[in-house]
């Protein structure tokens, strides 16, 4: 029996995991593993983590748990994988069924016949367009070398301001590591808020966290030239003008998938820019497969194609895609929910599914949102906050997306978030469930099943909500609602809005009804430090003939503006 | 229009949520809680952590988040409730809509009218029928005067000795608050094993912390007579005849729901001890709801009734009976998963579903089990161990239960296990999660999604798996598997389980196939740290002719038996 030959082009997340799903599957495959870096199998996603000193040995993101580096070695006696390192693929002949490979050291060249071909080739950082991005002090967080180099400039600290351009996932994690490098950082983006994953409010929590810490944030604004002297970067300039003094740039636009080599085979690109698969993980060509960041996904809520280029799907696809080039399609891809999280200092913020800003931009227009500010278990036990964000179908209750921000707990909220979705789960399935309850680990009645609550008492109309948006919008627009604060004196002492609020606490209100406005007809904003007490108020004066009796979803904490103390 | 009266018997958890949400929904009716205690809207949940140390206000057992204690006065003025505190009630008249109360401060009776009416008298320890229960130094720890009894201990630090009868999830908490308290402890249990929501050798792992952690555990073994001198206790004799020195002893051998004044009302007592109730949480009075540790409820797996006595279904059935005595009928309570988790030190234990055992007694013949060791995160982020046990239909792949325990995130892992049994997804429904993945929070593939992948290579065949029981029966019955640890010699060296195991590290097995028995029949187990390794040893000797190659599940880290170093 002639041996398969099973060849994978690229070596870092999708790549391997492809190689040792197939080994395990048939061990008498040829399985020849390309990778053009000198390093193999790198916890990409550690990067942040070593430049900031979370740990000192670089060996350990490209080493198994018990500290075997993952070397051409390792993979062929562990795993039975012939990896070739600093082996650049130049081309891939479809027809003939080979691959010219480019050896980086001596310049050899070579081709390599394969049965089955699995293309792994990730995706490259994007590079503005400006002047000036060959100066020295300009890198992105993208490979070992840019690690590297960003670990050398903490260890010598010997750079005193830098600028992250751009604030999504990867800028907002490198700017944590260099603030931690105690080098001043400026974190520059386009679009008016960090985060583009999260609704602007909950993206400006982030923010307001973010300068907490010591980092500046600017927004609304993009890099119109690096500025340098002598060949170093100096500076960069700004659209407006600004120009920030900066010793170091670190660019996180964003990155596109590498798809060159599929394009020159001919292989079918998707609108999104990657390469287009089936569910099996294959491409246009029935003997060539692809997984990772180089291949667009479908979004299963909204099933449009998206490129969603995350170190999780890339090893679930390239199982999928190991298993597929030995087996013959048994296994599938189901698609993906765009979940993800991020560690900010102290916080961290996470979401999955749709964002209202998302939704409205597919053109949903039946969707409903709440805010649910609440702590992630008792204050007894040292509780943290969580502020959740939910977005479901007002027609069929289907939950259509959640994110979550704050020091708590909030991976759990994510994770269960994103089993409500893979369920198709309506927000009447959420209301009874049956989570693991102990002081040290949640509420009695779970945050995200809170959230649930308070999105049926809103689908039920039971609570009149208003986000904290909407609210600030009408004293911009000079309307006059009339706002009143249920917290207790001391409270309201320590920290409020300083909104034109009137401070009458709910235990006080039953008998303070003719502190009210005497129109019935009045709107009413009540809110108290997570708006429990601010929904009771709400509830109390309406019954009692206040026809626009609201509550401000999320109370004090969720309120993204500035306060007065 | 006459106002409606709601009556609520019982002021911990289930009583003032059903208070408060049917308050929510008529700011009209006149709603009146019974307490026979002091104390209202107990935190009982909290009160091993007061008695440990956790905090040190017992306040705060029960006071709102910003600190208002819920007294009287507090559930009046806040939340419109007439809350009587020491006020019991002795007799239901269903046919008079009536109850009778007994103030117990000045001794008089009266009685109530009420239209819909709500009993929440929870559940009693159970106290075993033994000689010397009424000595000094006996305790449960079910009230606010057991805990702080209990935390009057701790603080004067003048008991030496003590014993925990009942190593349950309230037994195990309290054997941590008092050894944290300095006091010398031994649990004590009748069962072979703690915690008998997981199976046999989950609760090992977690015994076997305990015992790590300085507690003396005792199981197979009950308490068959306290003993004392002057009326104070002074040791309990166990049903061997031990005797074991204490001068404290708690009692935490389980609950039964008190349903006395509802079985002498002439309610439906279900089965399990528990009132029965229908989805609203209506007794077999319509006008008579119950909720909370005196109901029983439907197991939504086995679609048999259990008595569930959980802080959080309590506050999630008060939310549905709050709503159907106002609403008439509008919300339902779905069943319940048992789901529960408990810190033990610093471990923490969860399950949800069925474990093995359970499967077994309710004659389930068709599952299959597969256990899944591994770090919580990546090793650079400080990793934490996690085991899980899952337990799915061999048939239909659905996901019956899943137990975890280990220092690492096991509240995530139990709390995304419960999302998949409340939707009933298969195993093939977790393959392709997409979690919240960046390396603070987790794997790149989450140890849950690993656990089904596992169980998906199990169910296909492609793993054969042992548990670590079934290679320990072998031994014991002087069965010769050939035992093969595949790890480096370094780990051999540090830890290693001695049970006439050869060591051939994974990276050299291929070479040296010729040290393995000749004859192909021979059950070979491989294993390493947690058995990654140990599958594909089994599946390279699978590949090379050896039949009867097997992998032992979890490896060295799940064996629940003693290792040699």
């Amino acid at each position: 029996m002639k041996k398969k030959r099973i060849v994978v082009i690229g070596g870092s997340a999708a790549g391997p995991k492809t190689a040792a799903k197939a080994r395990r599957l048939d061990e008498h495959a040829e399985i020849i593993l390309l990778q053009k870096d000198k390093d193999l199998s790198m916890a990409s996603c550690g990067y942040p983590y070593y430049v900031g000193g979370v740990f000192d040995d670089r060996n350990e993101l490209i080493s198994t748990p018990t500290g075997v580096v993952r070397n051409p070695k390792f993979f062929l006696n562990a795993k039975g994988i012939d990896a070739r390192t600093e082996t650049e693929v130049v081309a891939i002949d479809p027809k003939e069924h080979t691959v010219t490979c480019k050896h980086l050291q001596s310049g050899d060249v070579d081709t390599i016949n394969y049965d089955k071909l699995v293309v792994c080739t990730g995706a490259r950082p994007i590079i503005p367009p400006i002047p000036g991005t060959d100066l020295d002090g300009i890198t992105t967080l993208q490979s070992m070398k840019d690690a590297d180099f960003l670990r050398k400039i903490r260890d010598e600290k010997n750079i005193r301001k830098a600028v992250v351009i751009g604030g999504g996932l990867i800028g907002i994690e490198t700017c944590e590591a260099l603030e931690l490098a105690g080098i001043d950082i400026t974190v520059v983006e386009l679009a008016p808020q960090l985060l583009t994953f999260l609704d602007w409010e909950m993206a400006e929590i982030v923010e307001n966290h973010v300068r907490a810490k010591g980092s500046n944030v600017i927004t609304n604004n993009g890099v119109a030239a690096f500025l340098g002297e002598g060949g170093k970067l100096t500076g960069v300039k700004l659209a407006n003008g600004t120009e920030l003094e900066c010793e170091l740039a670190v660019v996180a636009i964003g990155v596109r998938p590498n798809v060159d080599l599929a394009k020159a085979a001919g292989l079918t690109i998707g609108e999104t820019g990657g390469i287009a698969v089936n569910e099996y993980m294959q491409t246009s060509d029935p003997d060539i497969y692809a997984a990772g960041d180089c291949v667009e996904s479908r979004n299963v809520i909204t099933n449009k194609k998206v490129h969603a280029p995350m170190g999780d799907l890339a090893n679930l696809q390239g199982r999928v895609a190991g298993e597929n080039v030995i087996a013959g399609n048994t296994a599938t891809f189901s698609g993906v929910l765009q979940t993800g999280i991020c560690k900010v200092f102290d916080f961290s913020a996470g979401s999955t599914g749709l964002s209202e800003a998302a939704a409205k931009q597919l053109g949903y227009d039946t969707y409903e949102t709440v805010v649910n500010a609440s702590p992630d278990k008792p204050g007894f036990m040292g509780a943290n906050l969580l502020i959740s964000k939910m977005l479901a179908d007002k027609k069929t209750g289907k939950v259509l997306g959640v994110q979550c921000v704050g020091p708590g707990d909030v991976s759990k909220q994510i994770a269960t978030a994103a089993m409500a979705l893979k369920g198709g789960f309506t927000v009447d399935d959420l209301i009874n469930l049956d989570m693991p309850y102990a002081p040290p680990f949640s509420l009695a009645i779970d945050h995200f099943v809170a959230t649930a609550h308070l999105m049926q008492n809103k689908l039920k109309g039971r609570l009149q909500g208003i986000s904290p948006c909407a609210v600030h919008e009408k004293l911009e627009n000079h309307e006059k609602p009339f706002i009143l604060d249920v917290r207790g004196p001391d409270e309201f002492e320590q920290m409020r809005l300083g909104i034109g609020e009137t401070l009458i606490p709910l235990g006080m209100l039953r008998k303070r009804l003719e502190d009210l406005p005497e129109d019935k007809e009045t709107e009413i904003i009540c809110y108290c430090k997570i708006s429990l007490r601010g929904y009771e108020a709400s509830l109390i004066l309406q019954a009692h003939g206040w026809k626009n009796a609201k509550v401000m979803e999320g109370g004090v904490m969720a309120w993204p503006y500035n306060r007065e103390k």
